[in-house]
């Protein structure tokens, strides 16, 4: 039976371990918090810190195939353990393109994948000489996770807080969609493509409010995405699964805005939603299977559970036995002991034919579910 | 985080912790064997024999609540926690009625359940004056399991090798169909049925082949099925799971077969057909949340993976990857190193609107996906 190691214990750990259960294979987990969400799910837990070259070494030497489930792991041990002959999903040459931001827009721009315009920066003094680029976003070439190292720069006097750091400019494109496409690539390079998922943000608060699935997209621009994820994929050369963020404009341009080497939180919703769920189909990749199928068995919405702001300690879900009662909802919690503002604690899944359905049951789920902690926390 | 006991570590219990892990609560199995299929996807695992009485009662008192996935464990150590004070899905009432076949058929008898008619024999002496009464099927009253301890009497001679032993002799029914129906019952005592399923028997092996959902009745069957099914659920007075299975003869008579009070192979397509699968209908009963939507989102056909016979030893999975291929198949292996002839190793669920489509790949996967093992072993 093949070991196949993870490297992180966080929730997309938990979800594949879950999915894996269903496969000959068994299953390793590194990570320092022995109390993560995938510790308890796996055949082996190791307590280990993925950034230490030492720890990543000797977790890489006692299993199979290694993957990830984030994207902060040591690659100096990845790339020692490849070159005596471990299987690595993605390969380290994907993964160190993704890790750094730079590195990223140039594997863009070398493999003609429309991406935003964007410049080098080292240095708050090369960031100030940029007021003509704006406006634009910064992001920091390594450290970034999760809208952390990410800073919107509208008007010049903006660039005296930017990053005093490596990190790219990017002008910011007007969008009028945000959408995910997750490619699995196999290990004869052959893809599957799932479809895409929109992003609906709220306005306001500028957070991910739900993702909807199919989006909904004129062919043309539907093509050109589909194209372009397949693009980054393959131009990746590396088996794995590889969630590609993508904006479109006003004018139904299309870019690449980032890229993830992994099991994503984009691709929740194929769970429930679709036949192959990305977690199974990475599985299959790492266990020289054939692909899934990415199609839809029905249109879903997804919506993230956050720790709701002002509130830290042991989780509390308020409104789960009402969502519970919604007849076409899937409930998804982590399982993380500690909540704190804007954590991700859990997911829903919708599935339904009629997309009127889907939003109104995510609005509703939205106001009702909410995650509190046993210590009211200082507004953060 | 409530703490949920489980004893048994077969498959029943892993799919069960694999939907568990969805919620906030912490698992606890109990189980002899450390390699089982439940052992390494539970929070707390302790190697112990579920039939002891001490075993079971030390388990019982470490955790909040308690299930099975297998009837085969100690009642008198449930019935002292029961009394005191912990809730035990299903009651220790419920289980003593379906782990004697006698005590089971005089449930049904006098709750005017129909149920083929039947003799309670205390041994072979008894059971050598039923010559009138056959064709018969003897069931030992206790022990039995997965078509252990139960014999086919069709002639006076066959009465010379029947069981000398407690049992009950069940008039043989003319049977058209086999239905199985699972009712979810929570702890206001409010029920839920799933819709039934119909299985699909090797008229030559008597072995299941497959099972499909929904059953194809006539809507009056449909009713009937359905009353008898809440009825025995609702007049065993427990929260819990119970799949009942019945008998349908030629004339569209219906009649109570057996129960189980737990989770059941019967319900194995739920996981991916239904909206609630039988595994989260029995996690939210626990926890006291609302009962789920026990509709299905398509139709299904679910077959057993079984150890091919003439082989024992570390399972070899021959045509899994043609079955991966197929493109509306789930595939769940249990995770069972050894295999030995027709030991369930695991089961596929088919999705399709089309039944013609759900026939045509529950044949092919049936032939497709062989089970062997490392060591040739003696036919038995």
């Amino acid at each position: 039976m093949i070991k196949l190691g993870i490297l992180g214990g966080g929730q997309l750990g938990r979800m594949l371990l879950q999915e894996a259960a269903n496969y000959p294979v068994e299953t390793w987990v590194m990570e320092n918090d022995e109390t993560c969400p995938a510790a308890t799910l796996c055949n082996h837990f190791i307590k280990g810190d993925i950034r230490d070259f030492n720890a990543v070494y000797a977790f890489g030497k006692q299993v199979d195939a290694l993957t990830i489930e984030i994207e902060n792991v040591n690659i100096e041990a990845l790339e020692k353990l490849e070159s005596e002959g471990s299987r690595i999903f993605p390969n380290t040459r994907a993964l160190k393109i993704i890790k750094n931001k730079i590195l990223q827009k140039e594997f863009y721009r070398d493999n003609n994948i429309p991406s935003a315009e964007f410049k080098i920066i080292q240095n708050r003094t090369e960031l100030k000489a940029m007021a003509d680029f704006l406006p634009a976003v910064q992001k920091l070439a390594t450290g970034g996770y999760d809208g952390r190292g990410v800073m919107m720069l509208r008007k010049p006097a903006d660039l005296e807080n930017g990053f005093d750091d490596s990190s790219i400019l990017e002008k910011m494109i007007p969008i009028q969609k945000e959408l995910a496409l997750i490619v699995a690539i196999n290990q004869k390079g052959e893809p599957a493509v799932f479809p895409p998922v929109e992003m609906v943000f709220d306005p306001v608060l500028n957070l991910l409010d739900y993702q909807i699935c199919p989006a909904s997209l004129p062919e043309k621009t539907l093509w050109k995405a589909e194209a372009m994820a397949l693009a980054v994929a393959r131009n990746l050369k590396s088996p794995g699964l590889f969630a590609v963020e993508l904006l479109v404009d006003p004018e139904g341009n299309v870019y690449v805005n980032e890229t993830a080497p992994r099991v994503h939180n984009s691709g929740h919703h194929t769970i429930e939603a679709h036949y192959c769920s990305q977690f199974d189909m990475l599985i299959r990749i790492i266990l020289g299977y054939p692909l899934g199928n990415t199609d839809a068995i029905l249109p879903s919405v997804m919506l993230n559970v956050l720790g709701e702001n002002g509130y830290q300690g042991e989780a509390i879900y308020e409104g789960l036995p009402e969502v519970l009662q919604i007849e076409n909802a899937f409930v998804h919690l982590y399982g993380k002991k500690e909540t704190r503002g804007g954590r991700k604690m859990g997911h829903v899944t919708i599935l339904s034919k009629e997309k009127q359905d889907l939003l109104h049951q995510a609005n509703k789920i939205k106001y009702m579910l909410k995650v509190k902690g046993t210590i009211k926390a200082d507004q953060s």
